[in-house]
């Protein structure tokens, strides 16, 4: 890579991101041929960052905790074939919510040993199809617990409600008490007596405090928050817990002042938090599992939109618009996200116009990124938007009948389509037309 | 119908609702029955309530204009095959904003004569698609006006940003200043005039103020500013426009505080607004479009869905989890909208209990009641959410993997499949694992 003057925003690129020509390239593949070839909008995924993401994780587990672990990606952050396949190679377990994402995982080679089942109200097929496969089910409350008695012996653990309290949003906040996921500190005793008398295989406990974290003290607390209900179930219950699952939620950088730690602190934070709380109760170290999704994908990917009309309401702003927007990033109308971008054909150019950059569809909030620098940008033009790789795919709709757009995988000078774009013909996949309805109208 | 006392919230439900033997039904059919054939989440939609929204606003506008009129569906709100062709069977012409509208509209069996394109980024794909097919186009901004002269003569309209605040959500207010829509102002005289140097054949002009509006004052003022510009681009550039399309807006009732006005009245309100303008203008009555979407669908369809586990927390709240949610619909979320809820097996019941209704998603903020009484529930319960025809299928995703659900028209007794339950197959039929990462994985 040669070193560059960098325009704003592009050190919030995926790892392989270089310019040459003046045009942004990333896995060795130029945005705009990737578009000219595979259409826009466009995913752009960057296999190099994912791996190294994943070996970060990995690394600093070998590193900093004695005991075993495993580190699972949460699919929810982006369910694919493709990329349950590439973090499987990299020696990631899958955190998975539902059949749906189960099935993904199992469809990609996934072995159902490193799976882990999540959700506040599993459905009992979902139950039953997990069991099935030798899934790790995260039982979540007692409904689930009653139903598990009436299936087959499972392999399980239990949620619990942390009662820590983190700084994000308060929609992806999911440790502080008032949480529809899993066992308040009231109601655990309970379970783990359940659990206790029954034939379920419980081999832990699990928690979650929430997503896009930037706070390490949050993380650290858990620990011995954990290892004392793990000691609480072994003295109380005669329960011996092997493994401690705690969760995800660090955060990464969508624009240039996030300063998340790193995966390498993150990891530290978590193990040594643990491997304290141990010590003071004498107990083995469990094997640590812990689930992240965002970190390992979320800055990996850009989005990448083709320029369409400007329109500046003199004295108020500019908006350029782009041909995607909410459907494919739900993310700004959902959380008010800040995102970045810049113009994959321009980045030799200095970012001179304040812009607002709208997307297509009919509804006025579709507005992807407010009032930030960019190179003056004309109709055609390539807008990259970066760290796109979470829930941007896996939250996606077909909103105003847009069909969902393709992502590629890019690594090496190579592309793969992994998502392939839709069509006008596949939106109506499900859609019947009843007989009686089915006389053409003529006006 | 028997009369019989309503429980809380019956009154959002659509016309045909009734109560027979403790349970709920809709166009005649039982809603528990239609769960046990149809699965849940289930959309279910009232024919007759959608007929009766089209015929009001249709015999409020002959009843009040004595002008020609054509009541255009705002496909958006819900674009399918058989709601497409339900409200063009009442007489309807659709407003669609993208390709996928559009062919949807086209497959159902609409003529393309009553079809109206909106859109801030329309591409020319879909300009030269909608063209080729006859159908209006509603020109959004300069860039569009000037590639539409490099294609086939269009029939189109003009969009204007006409400046009129109303209160509403802010992601939904489009007729103010700061706008992504639409020629501003200080835009118009210039797109008139490049229009009267043209061969397209401009038939009028275009505004919408916004959306889920309960005030008529806004939707009155814009009759006369509209008719201003009419005037003006008659005087100043010897065009004679035909048509005037005054958009949508009407709110609809989801919880029982809100007060919207009726079909009528709000009709009332526009045309009056026109006829006076055009009397104080010495203007011919023109041909008067509007475009309702969530009046028209948003009241007719309910969702229902299964109860699964509660979880008190003790001084905080009771959360009641059911098998959907935000993917289904996206409205809380997004929007922060409130909605109510009853149990389609318990409406003999009181409603006791002060409850929060959570989805079945691996996310916080995935709520879709807050703290609103309604009988006890039990698993396995019905749970019914009146108010969500508009911009929830439109809107719905597969946030964490989950198929998109199943709706049917209901009328007289009868139900008809109109959108089939998605499968886990078909979430991954746009999937593709490259060659490379096809090695299955072993732990």
């Amino acid at each position: 890579m040669t070193s560059v003057t960098l325009a704003p925003n592009q050190s919030l690129l995926p790892l392989t991101a270089t310019t040459q020509a003046g045009h942004l390239t990333i896995g060795g593949c130029d945005l705009v041929d990737l578009v000219q070839q595979y259409g826009s909008p466009l995913y752009v995924l960057d296999e190099e960052s994912v791996r190294q993401a994943c070996r970060q994780y990995r690394q600093a587990f070998q590193t900093y905790y004695p005991g075993q672990s495993q580190v699972l990606y949460a699919s929810k952050a982006w369910s694919c074939l493709a990329i349950c396949a590439l973090v499987a190679a990299e020696g990631l377990g899958i955190d998975i919510v539902s059949g749906g994402e189960l099935y993904t995982a199992l469809e990609a080679g996934v072995s159902p040993q490193l799976l882990y089942l999540h959700g506040n109200n599993k459905s009992r097929a979902e139950l039953e199809y997990a069991i099935a496969m030798g899934v790790t089910i995260v039982v979540d409350n007692f409904l689930e617990l009653e139903l598990l008695q009436q299936l087959p012996p499972a392999r399980i653990m239990l949620r619990l409600t942390p009662g820590i309290e983190c700084h994000t949003h308060e929609y992806i906040q999911t440790g502080h008490l008032d949480s529809k996921f899993g066992f308040d500190p009231n109601q655990i005793e309970t379970a783990l007596e359940m659990v206790a008398h029954s034939q379920l295989n419980c081999v832990g406990l699990h928690a979650h405090i929430g997503s896009q974290i930037f706070e390490l003290q949050p993380h650290r607390d858990l620990g011995s928050v954990m290892i004392k209900w793990l000691a609480i179930a072994q003295a109380k219950f005669g329960l011996t817990f092997t493994e401690l699952n705690i969760g995800g939620g660090l955060g990464i950088r969508y624009i240039e002042s996030d300063d998340p730690p790193s995966i390498d602190a993150w990891v530290r934070a978590v193990t040594e938090g643990v491997s304290d709380a141990c010590a003071k109760a004498n107990l083995p170290l469990p094997k640590l599992l812990c689930e992240p999704g965002r970190s390992l994908i979320g800055s990996a990917c850009v989005t990448a939109y083709s320029v369409g009309s400007t329109k500046t309401v003199p004295g108020i702003r500019t908006y350029i618009t782009v041909d995607g927007g909410m459907s494919d990033n739900p993310r700004p109308i959902t959380y008010q996200s800040s995102y970045r971008a810049l113009l994959a054909n321009r980045m030799d150019e200095p970012a001179t116009e304040l812009v607002t950059i709208a997307g297509k569809h009919c509804e006025s909030g579709d507005v992807l990124i407010r009032d930030f620098p960019l190179a003056a940008a004309q109709p055609g033009d390539i807008l990259v938007v970066p760290a796109t790789g979470a829930y941007n795919y896996s939250m996606a709709s077909n909103y105003n009948r847009l069909p969902k757009i393709a992502a590629v995988l890019v690594n090496q000078g190579e592309a793969n389509l992994i998502l392939k774009r839709e069509t006008y013909q596949d939106l109506l996949r499900q859609d019947y037309l009843p007989q009686r309805l089915q006389t053409p109208v003529l006006s």
